[in-house]
């Protein structure tokens, strides 16, 4: 049975974006990756170093296979992927937007193959053998069985002593916020590491909108060990014992899909290694570098990220 | 009240393809267009100077924009297009293969915005307005209420002694040989052109396998008024008053997807205006050509398809 | 007969730019697609829900099919393009510049198909049906039976009681400041709302260069009903029973190319819908929008118009 | 004064072509390259070590500079190309068809920048600073001035003892078949190496159709030292003393443009090295080859002429 | 420990071509993948539900990554790939010619990291926990060290009972026959599965061209278990207690380097699961399916291999 | 002999690179070039109408012959590469950073052609038939015998009273500061016009940081006629008989490789002409348009760099 550092769930979908600033309208190509918000975790983590395991269900076509193949390639275990022969891969559109033209993404992920998934596809005696279980807001929101499956593993990550790390990100395409605030109850108490923007937390769990007043809301309300807030172009916050604030770098968007997952990575990384500001430290490197790197997956190496944080000059290195 | 020569009724989805015979598992980019049998068969008549039209049901976003505006611009009237803000646009995924490697298809169209079209919501009296009315086998595998909105189509185009003119386009993806002759052989007695390809009309309706026979049979059983059957390499077949034959041409193959809807279109074209043979013969050349254009539509003028037909010299005119 | 909103002529050209802010010189390949500013116009307003007319002259081959395919893809009547066997299509060659190198175009129009276009050939009838005619100063400068045709316009639209709207865009290379002013000194007295940048009207008309004395000069002179200005980064100003003005928004260059036809566009619809203020408005945020669109079209919906005008959130909608 | 191989002197335009068997209709991006049955002459025989100089007159704008840095590139002495601030550079669209679906061309070449070369401009001292002349029947389609520029050449050339060679290039989009013969009748009696595809010289010529009667007909007739006569799949023919033949090899058609002008380059080094026989081979050789190449120019080298020739094998070396 | 079916020790390269058929000298991007015969090998195992394995020596820079990373992807093992901060990657060149144009190799990987790899730094435990060890002659040629690491395999290979499957591969770029013969007589008496092509057998080995003749002579001279030979287009052929044959089938070639290697995994699928027969019936299918496939890799699954060898239909399943 | 302006010598790779903001790890193609700072230098010149040529030595392969075909397009003479059958062509893979990812180059260029050159493989008497001899710190770093090339080649211009212009370009990937130093204070006191960065002066050369103090001292300590600095966002200075600023322009970064080379280019054309403020003045635009340009080249003529030191408006010329 492998050691893993950390595990994590959730659904990643075919991603299909117009190049070039084109809009979706007018574009006769589509560039096609992948993406979602846990397996962009468990790259970004995988490629620092940790030894991490994503879990989904996907089915066995070519769609499906390279969600895999491009998962497994970055140093994820897919081991415990759950395939079917029957069903559908989630499809998420996106075009790019400038300014003044904002962003537009289209999801087309009902009835996936991994809103079908049940508790008994999952091998959680694999999930026992991580130290993390990292967790977000979407899985619970695919469907009833999704939140059946969340439910238990963090059932098992309790009965394994295992630390649970949970992220909002909060789709309003997928449920109301008072269907978010109902479930995510239930389960934010459970966590060790919590995770959010300070938008969804004040509009999922009506939290105060002064940042530092959120932390202290979300720590106390839920008896959260640590409460992880990122506040945009102010950087990040967290709390546990203390108040930590982290900065971020100004960056040139090339692609700002997937830097939460990028800043949740980072301070695992960097909380676990070196304790909470390093997580913010680390965080706010990596969601910031994220901003420069097409795709959803943060393809980064540690030195990059150190690089950053020590101010280390930039320039080509020839 | 526009005075129309054929009106159509289906489903056209966002069609994505790896370019330059690469595999969908390894494509980063996916060239995208759009296709269905219908708004193909509309396209192919309106380039040939008949006004034609073609009614579904879209999702006012940039996927369903798209697809009315590509079949617009080809001249078709799109004026009584079903909007509707809620729903999906039916997408599918073709690998083009290469010998000895087979094409491969991933139809993701469930519960698109047009398998839940009803007859309430159709302009009826704008079919009317038509001289032709075309249906295919797939629009009733869809749904029922797709079903539902054929009957009715049909129930009109009688009342307004309007042809009708059917081709089978069997999809083993939607239902199987049993479902689809259930439904079929409701329809298929309504009919004034019946058109299919030889291993469909095997399959569905059980005619024998010798093209001639076949077409007798078909043509007695459902009392037709002229049976067309295309058979491959060995050109087509129809039987009216008497069997006529007609040719197929030498064709690299850039795409063959649409030279079915290409082979009706020229036939209903060559019926209408010069009989039978004709149609035969446009239908054959239209369906060659139609091999050598990428993407679902045949994007030819009647003057290619007529030197075609003449045989005339294809060197470059320089 | 249908009845138009709006009924536009003049020419509408081939378009091809390098990609990726490459040089003409380097590019292996050219990007494909068509520019004119009153089929700009003509796109933008359709796409907000009005009844538009293009009308041209056009040669009967792939470059002029194009043309009119995309033109009528977005919803703007096409019916009354003359067609011709012989002649050629405008070209056009357009380099990005990118700070300090300037953009650049290579104009290759001479001789076009619809600078023969004659009085004779246009359906006088058809333009009659529309409340507004929209002319802009390139199309007399095309030839001298483009300059009757435009002529004849306003005579039509005079006695039809149509609005007359006119965009002085002068193009330099088509004729001095003298020659413009010659001409269209004939023209824009019989104009309703005359619309122009601020130095072409200084350069043409003489103005004067602070923009409400070129209104007042420009309204008293020619004795125009409405005389709308744009000014750069400074917004736009108009002229009726008062001075309104009007804001841009801040934007990223993918395309300026068309953004003034967007801006004309924009005040057409928002002065019939809402009056002259409104008009700025919309002239102002679809202008900005355009910045952000590649090609010459102004490829939006009335949704994000408003959405930019309300300063509603701009986030990507997830 | 360099002393030259062979000089020529032509028109030369910009390439447009849509990628990957799309129609010009549908292509949103066009190849860009340069072409130029003159210019594809020189570049070929400066890629087998001669030199070769071409000699144009062209707009000093980035297509005439792209033109010339090409043509240069390869080789060829573009020294006494005569600029010119004013004027249009010359641009041809070309549509590759795929069976059974022609090709097209359309030519955009008129009032071009050398369509208004006169004799005056021309360096004649450098013309004669060669051991070959080499002319083709477009340039004197081209305008009355090019025509004027051709029979100078010729004046010229007489004057220098230089070698003449001519290929008929019969364009049926520029003169009639009339128009050629008067025009050409008066240059071929003056020309030593007469070269030619079969049907140019039955339609233009009136040469009987069988070759080797055609070949004898012309040399009677004009008094040539060597007929030159390509025949398509049939391979080529020569007649000087005697009758030669050459064949052609099996190729997979990429790009057939420039065949005709590599053959040319091919028979004028293998004549010139070793003979007519080793003329036709080369010619056939380069020609085969050519068809695998993309873009007018024949980019080859010696030893890979030289390899086909001697049948070695074709495998990839590794 | 896991418990591999393969492992495989060798290089692989970024591999860059020119798209659509282009010249290396002509093309302004090159297609950028990775290729190496025993990587391959392992990814098309790997892609059966094969556990296979690859050891090589990779500087950990981007291009060191992105190798490692394609081929984790595709499911193998790369966890003992020995990475080093010094040192080059190998890179080739590959035009891919077009009749009657021969394709090209240009390698570029002299001193290439892999190339100084010693003994010392192979985790052989690992390699001991497979059931068969696949070596190439391009391992030996490549230094001397490598020719180290291929004798120390082969040496612990046989303490651990293993089987060795070995390939010629002759590669003249890096060694002339004669060393090679030197150097691998020392290497295949230890083989138990000798693959080769019949020209790399009788060139290298002095093996007669006969083929029947060449498998006894190899069998009997170096006293193996199996040899097998490629026929090229007359299929394969085996010869253990007997002889055996395989055909292969008509291929479209889109890209033909790998399909060695293909054939080589094939034969060792279905020798391993099925015996000789069944060997070559799949290193031919595969062999030929690969033709059909751009880039190194047979990216094939189990059904499309035994859909090739039943004679299943190949239209488009719709 | 041609009588030349400038003549340099030095290597000259292939340039790889990801489009589009990629990075290498991801790319599945790069955009293939050529740069090298002598002949960017060369191409910039030749440009402005001097008569530059460029000496390196060359595989004759189709990576070879691109590299001399580019150049020579630009009109730099090439008749003096040395051509050899053996060896590899140096390459070049640059990934562009985006903030905060920075820029990355792996350069492979040990071992090229180039690096074994000896003094006996130049042709002298053709650098001495040139104004200037231009060299920079990179060729001695190469090899040893590029070294020896670099010392004859200033005895020979020496001899024929010749310039000598010399940038440092410093490349840390070559060799150290110190290893540097040695070898450069042996040919900077040779050298009439010194160019550098300043951080190369400073690191290499130990020159006091404030610019004005590392100009003067190294006027004095290597007694050198004008010494010019370049100081990034600051301009750029230089000293001969007094202090002279250059100043920059606002530049959009599209690839700032080669703008040094562009610098140097500009300076030397200026300074030729129209004295040391010129040549500060030219280089300045020059190096600041050349931001705004693809690939290693400043594809610039001279209308274009003279319109921005005139501050000419730079809107579109229509």
């Amino acid at each position: 049975m492998p050691s893993l550092d950390v595990v994590t769930i959730g659904e990643t979908m075919i991603r299909l974006s117009p190049p070039d600033s084109l809009r979706l309208e007018q574009a006769v190509s589509l560039e096609c990756s992948i993406g979602g918000t846990e397996s962009n975790f468990a790259v970004a983590l995988s490629r620092l170093g940790m030894k991490s395991a994503w879990i989904s269900r996907l089915v066995d076509n070519p769609l499906g296979r390279r969600i895999a193949a491009e998962i497994r390639g970055q140093g994820v275990d897919t081991s415990r992927i759950i395939w079917t022969k029957e069903g559908r891969v989630g499809v998420y559109f996106i075009e790019f937007g400038r300014l003044p033209r904002a962003s537009q993404i289209i999801y087309d992920r009902k009835d996936s193959a991994v809103s079908q998934v049940t508790p008994e596809e999952v091998d959680w005696e694999f999930v026992k053998s991580a130290r993390i279980l990292h967790l977000t807001g979407i899985t619970p929101a695919l469907s009833e069985s999704c939140h059946q499956v969340v439910l238990r593993a963090i059932e098992e990550a309790k009965k394994a002593n295992m630390l649970i790390s949970f992220d909002i990100n909060y789709r309003s395409l997928l449920w109301s916020p008072e269907e978010a605030k109902a479930t995510l109850e239930e389960i934010i108490p459970e966590v060790d590491i919590f995770l959010s923007s300070i938008p969804d937390a004040c509009l999922v769990l009506k939290a105060p909108t002064v940042p530092e007043e959120a932390a202290e809301y979300l720590k106390d309300r839920y008896n959260i060990g640590i409460v992880v807030l990122t506040l945009g172009g102010e950087g990040s916050l967290a709390y546990s014992d203390k108040m930590y604030r982290g900065r971020i770098y100004e960056a040139y968007e090339v692609d700002r899909v997937g830097a939460g997952d990028a800043f949740d990575a980072g301070f695992i990384y960097g909380y676990l290694t070196k304790g909470v500001q390093k997580g913010l430290d680390y965080g706010g490197a990596m969601a910031s570098l994220k901003y420069s790197i097409a795709g959803d997956m943060a393809l980064l190496i540690l030195e990059e990220i150190e690089e950053l944080l020590e101010g280390r000059v930039k320039g080509i290195k020839r």
